[in-house]
């Protein structure tokens, strides 16, 4: 079974390459990003400027193959892939819950941007704290390293 | 542009058809389904089960075309598309976030389930707060209605 998607938009952000990005929003804090939406899908905006975050799920477009098994930027360990973010994923769809500052002619101002420069946007989901902040979390192999994520950066060892 | 996915697993329900479904994770608290990964896929599981909740992004496989307008389950006006999680979107894909009670064979027994039988999955994710949980949110229009929504169930206005 073969799933096919088209782009409904392109976001612009300051990371031109691979290396040293933030690896999760939490290490974005207020970077900037822009995100085109293509015209013909822009009717679809109305009514998302009162939310204050959005879900953007987007297209890995760098991201050739994937691995089982990765060690992950936040770790010195192997680890399974679906137990990662890691991008070299069998369907490269990466996530990211981003700020959204403005919406005008089309363009969305977004903020708190960990997302490579000139990424195919797949969708927008508004950000609700009911369907989306589970409590009573555990964390797995990312316990003992969650606090550090905002100090980290990305390396070339996903490319 | 486009883009070619391929299943990496099916999601089992208890909900056979469209309608009378919980409408987000958060209306169906308790109810159980399981994941079947492939078996190609199987060994990027390793790790999971430490974390107790998991993001699952799949495709709506019921979804025909898509509107940019619509009243979605907990509103009686119009809103544009993106500014809700209806299913009918250019780019079919779902997202829940689901309790992950264990891990036996390549198959995942999961807690809090929303979503039809037979759902083709296309990744897993670990759910990790410092990276999917933004503070400080506005809700737009979901502002009202969002202490409602464990008690919304679906019809069949996105069939």
């Amino acid at each position: 079974m073969k799933i096919e998607y088209t782009p409904i938009g392109v976001i612009h952000t300051p990371f031109k390459e691979l290396e040293n990005m933030p690896i999760q929003p939490a290490g974005a804090k207020g970077i900037q990003g822009m995100i085109e939406i293509f015209k013909e899908y822009r009717d679809g905006l109305k009514d998302l400027e009162g939310f204050s975050h959005i879900i953007l799920l987007y297209h890995f477009h760098h991201s050739q193959g994937f691995k089982l098994h990765v060690v992950p930027f936040m770790d010195t360990e192997m680890r399974g892939l679906f137990a990662t973010r890691a991008p070299k994923r069998p369907n490269p769809i990466g996530l990211s819950v981003v700020e959204l500052d403005k919406i005008e002619n089309g363009l969305l101002y977004i903020r708190n941007v960990d997302i490579l420069d000139g990424t195919p946007l797949l969708d927008i989901k508004p950000y609700v704290p009911e369907f989306d902040t589970p409590t009573d979390i555990r964390l797995g192999w990312l316990e003992k390293v969650r606090k550090t994520v905002s100090h980290r950066k990305s390396d070339d060892r996903f490319k």
